[in-house]
């Protein structure tokens, strides 16, 4: 395996059926890729997942770890992928799976990388989509539906691929999600404090900020800066 | 559909479970291709077959064509591509996924293209891999044997790039350097007025942001965002 695949977990959420992990673990430890995550499985039936994981991905599944919230899942990673196929309604221009395995073999070395899939019938949450750094779409004939495990041994398939002894100089530690939920719960008490939102929709704008300062792949100092100046700022507003 | 898929056929030999024939054919529906042949299917299932493949590919699995043996199946085929995992044991240096989509491509225009996969179990025979023009091999951790509809799918998703690479999108418009530099104006007035800044030295910490502000590539609208928080900041905090 390559070392740096110890960094990378591909993370199913609210997978439906069994088969389909099972699946996307055999995929996986075909591409050299051991660690899954899964986020409320629905129904798991672990004999199903081994059976069609085979006996080949057996430390894929024996390591397989369960959260209850994407929240959790993610809490200590410091890069986070989301996969999406719907094109067009999200907000931001998803990357092909060649490009996004460019963005993420650099980042291997010194962070931890998670790449997110949803549930079989719709994909992942808009509010799920909030948690990723970027997106990724695999470009699909007309707008039909990829199979889950499909998709993981595509973008399995095009990390592997794109890992180069020779590669680009290694990306430094980025601040992990709980560094940065802490910045957003600071900016979203700024965001109400001040008025700036409308208090019927308050997470208009900070999902907004959330983008952007996701687009930043702030390190851990950074995120202290811009933590010291929102306490500055929210010892100072007076609430409202 | 790429009218040149019309020369491709994904044939799929002595296939032992009526659910990988559905998944296949539901990965080429994905990339655009749709003809698919069997060699002698092992107990085909067509009932498994479909709903595996889902309702989108269901012109895949209702034009499939089954043959009795290899030869009747390739019959009229101009180029045939053999995939194989067994690695060392060929005669023939087998091609990667890529390599192999870039040399069928240019033939698709005037020549009917076979791609032949054989059974889970044990792949292509020698004999079969007699009629064959190149070899191909996906790159695997190990020896681990792929699912037939993972490779599939990955020799459907190699030959789709390879027909329209997913050239460079254009960039938006970004915010002009006028309207950052304004933006670091009221962010500047922000930290003196809030006393973050070392009155010594004010420019230090601006600097810092200038850094990951640039990083952001800001589009005009998100310009317009921060510049409102930051004026709302200023109407509201207190005038050291």
């Amino acid at each position: 395996m390559e070392p740096i695949f110890s960094n990378l977990t591909i993370v199913l959420c609210k997978t439906k059926y069994s088969e389909n992990i099972g699946s996307a673990a055999r995929a996986m430890c075909n591409m050299g890729i051991s660690n899954l995550a899964l986020v409320a499985p629905a129904n798991i039936d672990l004999e199903k997942v081994k059976k069609t994981a085979t006996h080949e991905s057996v430390n894929v599944v024996n390591t397989i770890r369960i959260y209850e919230t994407l929240k959790e899942a993610i809490g200590d990673s410091h890069y986070v992928v989301g996969t999406t196929a719907r094109l067009g309604r999200q907000r931001r221009e998803p990357l092909s799976p060649s490009d996004a395995a460019q963005a993420i073999i650099p980042l291997l070395h010194n962070n931890r990388v998670a790449i997110l899939f949803g549930p079989e019938d719709r994909g992942l949450e808009n509010k799920d989509l909030d948690y990723c750094d970027i997106l990724v779409n695999i470009p699909t004939m007309g707008f039909t539906s990829i199979n889950l495990s499909h998709a993981v041994m595509l973008l399995c398939y095009e990390i592997a691929g794109a890992v180069n002894p020779s590669s680009e100089k290694p990306v430094q530690r980025l601040a992990d999600k709980n560094e940065l939920e802490r910045l957003f719960d600071h900016l979203e008490e700024v965001l109400i404090t001040t008025g700036y939102t409308n208090p019927e929709n308050p997470g208009f704008y900070l999902s907004k900020f959330r983008r952007f300062l996701y687009r930043l792949q702030l390190k851990p100092g950074e995120v202290h800066i811009v933590n010291g100046l929102l306490q500055k700022l929210l010892s100072i507003v007076p609430k409202k």
